[in-house]
């Protein structure tokens, strides 16, 4: 292995690998909030593609186990490395390449934070629209994920906004797919599969992402519901409208209270609105033009009215940025309550209603606590769980994935399985299929270097 | 191979199975203009999935050739069959089963027609977007080609509206692939490897397809251009005001001449401006609001004529519904007038001047014809050639493919490759990509069953 060192310094220079006690903790794993940390063998910063694949061959021939870290900003432990591995740190490609204002897209560097890319594109006056509730991951993340966030209802998820990749396959070749364009059909969708494959096919050295415009007007609607059910039936009403909004999330009224009271937040909600209200939903609508704006809120607000909301305010840009980011930190403040894992269920719109009441009986059943918030507009039911005992929890998430796949949904909208979720996903899902995934990760990475222990055993 | 026909039948019913004499000329290719249609040995014509799976677990243990096939209207060879193989044909499974209105999805048959689809989403003020321009394509064949047509530049193609599968692998097992949720973080997007694999992975037996709002208000606005270059100018500029149009085309003046002659057409462009005119554009606007639509009728008349345009009709209902169907029709007036083939090369939008003036070139130096015109608004551009000699033709697609791919496009955008195009594609394309891609077939259809020579030799 001495070897390995060696040959990895020769690739990344000597300034650039961590070996032994110089790789520190924050190398060690995600955001996850189960399973072990494990610091790695060897952390290499590579700098181009080249050398990537040079680390990748390498690799290769030495059977030594790769992950590929961004951020480390992900919640499934799918950036833990293995303690006999090499991690592939790109936070030295963290370039902005070009911002292409005709074509509407930018190619970046796969260590780009979503806060860099933000900025750049602020200037041209376009954007990339995945926002998951956290600005320093990375495009490259992104792309291991399929990330999503709370702009999805409207612009799709990372698989929506991707539209083209250099990759680097674990046997050591660049590739290309996709490109500038919106659009092929020449050939297999190399740029999809490698999306949300959480870092097991093939590392995405250069990332094409789509740009839109930004519109220049803004509104926030919050309207609180005295029933949970009721905010469930209003989401597919408020995204058949046509009003197209681009934020529709719900929070319940623990959540609601957590959040707010963590950000400071006074929401100028009555005492008594809010101690009948089971939960609310957030809508936001956006527009080019501001008359146009304002005849959406209003609408908005009556159909809001109509299917049940106790009230409906359009917050104020303070406020309701504030909302928003406290909405964001959700995570964080589940946290700090003491969850003890956070899962993103994706289930057909229609169904979160009987998913959410199935979830609170499983969760009864336990003796475990449930609370959360969720991308509503995408069916996607993020969800905090209370549960310290590792058996009852292990039992209480089985029977939750198994509730939403029996709703025709999947166990992960957006985080990804990872090492976190990867049990469940082995039993519940179809053999056929888990087998035919293998089959393919066999195509891509015969060696079985690139993240072992993810999604597979 | 007696044994073959015996056990096909009893899969499908003697009445469903047709060989030999019996199986005619419709079932020996699609529209592709080049190559030889082939009468299959066998023409199955499956009601279940269970059948599929059981044709598809018989010919992979006979190694028998399987070509599946929709309405055969695809333009790549991709459903012609091999003359030792069984063809199967998904005219048995042609039902709607379900519009959902809640979840905005439809779960179709393989075998629908979008004529069907179309009828039966209206009823509901629904409809499934991906409008080639052929409304007895099926539903299958979409998944197969990856479509797009007219609505693409607004709506996505086939892959941005299919939402799940039920697939039968070439060993003979059923699985089903993402459902009726927008996103999904759960393991490898098998539907996404699906679409666009020209029927060489697995079989789709049951599609669930995205659905939208019909939107009440239309209207077609056509703008004449004395140059070609300021066309393709133009078309970033539209993309980029915001206005989404769902409609954005271009048709060179020998290509309007043809289509308008042949529906007998009169646009009332007087005859100065369409001598004076080397191309038009054709842009689509929809709102669910009457005001605004006029609004952004307005705005685009205006941003046209800044942009260079020599005038701007906003075309009555009757004559903008027969403009889009001559164009939709162009392949048949190209046809007739004599086009030995046509392609559907895909570049940045941007590059769309360069693209087509390099082809011009090339097309001049093997003294060629080539007219077309183009989902502009995807950069992508249909060209009809006009070559008797194949060698020279062989030499003119290298070079306009080549041309393509140098300036960051693919070969094709909607058509496919199938058997038309394969040679071009094995030659240009990366062999590390190809080779992948041949892994991963491998992965899926491990005795080469589904669709061998489409695509790959
Ligand atoms: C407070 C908070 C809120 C969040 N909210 C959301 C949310 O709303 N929606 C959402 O989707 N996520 C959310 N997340 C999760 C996280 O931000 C996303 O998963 C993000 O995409 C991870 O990016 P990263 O750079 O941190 O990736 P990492 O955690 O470093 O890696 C994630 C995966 O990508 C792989 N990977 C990294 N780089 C590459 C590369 N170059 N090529 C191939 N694979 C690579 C890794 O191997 C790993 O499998 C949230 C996280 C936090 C902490
Ligand atoms: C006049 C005209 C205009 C056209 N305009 C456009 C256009 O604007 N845009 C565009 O994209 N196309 C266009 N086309 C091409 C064609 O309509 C599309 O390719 C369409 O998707 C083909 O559908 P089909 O049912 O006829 O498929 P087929 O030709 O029968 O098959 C196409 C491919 O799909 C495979 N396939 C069929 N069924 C299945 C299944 N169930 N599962 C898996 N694979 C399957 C076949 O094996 C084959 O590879 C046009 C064609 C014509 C004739």
């Amino acid at each position: 292995m001495g070897d390995v060192a060696q040959r990895l310094a020769e690739i990344v220079g000597e300034s650039h690998l961590l070996t032994g006690e110089a790789v520190g903790e924050d190398y060690a794993g995600d955001e996850a909030l189960v399973g072990e940390a494990r610091v790695p063998r060897y952390v290499a910063k590579p700098a181009t593609a080249e050398e990537v694949a040079a680390i990748l061959a390498l690799a290769t021939e030495h059977r030594v186990p790769v992950t590929a870290r961004g951020s480390g900003t992900g919640l499934s432990g799918a950036a833990r490395p293995r303690p006999d591995g090499i991690l592939i740190s790109f936070e030295r490609m963290n370039s902005v390449l070009e911002v292409d204002t005709v074509n509407h897209v930018a190619v970046v560097q796969p260590g780009v934070t979503l806060s860099e890319l933000d900025a750049k594109t602020a200037e041209a006056g376009l954007g990339y629209t995945v926002y998951p509730g956290e600005m320093s991951a990375s495009v490259g993340g992104n792309v291991g994920t399929n990330a999503g966030g709370m702009r999805a209802v409207k612009y799709g998820v990372t698989r929506h906004n991707v539209l083209g990749l250099e990759a680097v396959l674990p046997t050591g070749e660049i590739i290309r797919t996709g490109g500038k364009v919106v659009k092929t059909s020449t050939g297999y969708d190399l740029t999809q599969l490698v999306i949300g494959s959480e870092g097991s096919l093939a590392l995405a050295t250069e990332v094409i992402v789509k740009l839109h415009p930004r519109l220049a007007h803004g509104s926030t609607v919050l309207a609180p519901f005295s029933d949970l059910d009721q905010v469930m039936a209003a989401v597919p009403a408020i995204v058949s409208s046509g009003l197209a909004p681009h934020i529709l999330e719900y929070i319940d009224a623990f959540t609601m209270a957590a959040i707010t009271y963590t950000a400071e937040l006074s929401l100028g909600i009555p005492e008594e609105v809010r101690e009948a209200s089971q939960a609310y939903l957030v809508v936001g609508l956006e527009n080019r033009d501001a008359d146009r704006l304002d005849a959406d809120v209003q609408s908005v607000g009556e159909l809001l009215t109509e299917l049940g909301a106790t009230d409906v305010y359009v917050l104020e840009g303070g406020s309701a940025r504030k909302l928003i980011e406290a909405r964001e930190k959700a995570f964080w403040t589940a946290k700090a309550a003491g969850a003890d894992d956070v899962i993103d269920v994706v289930v057909p719109r229609s169904a979160m209603p009987v998913f959410l009441a199935r979830a609170r009986e499983i969760a009864a059943k336990t003796e475990s606590g449930i609370a959360g918030c969720g991308h509503a507009g995408d069916g996607n039911v993020h969800l905090g769980i209370f549960q310290k005992d590792p058996a009852k929890r292990a039992s209480l998430l089985h029977d939750i994935f198994a509730e939403g796949m029996a709703l025709g949904g999947a166990i992960s909208g957006e985080h990804g399985i990872g090492r976190a979720k990867k049990e469940h996903f082995l039993e519940l899902e179809d053999p056929a299929k888990i087998e035919l995934m293998k089959r393919v990760k066999q195509a891509f990475d015969p060696a079985g270097i690139l993240n072992p222990g993810v999604l597979f055993d």
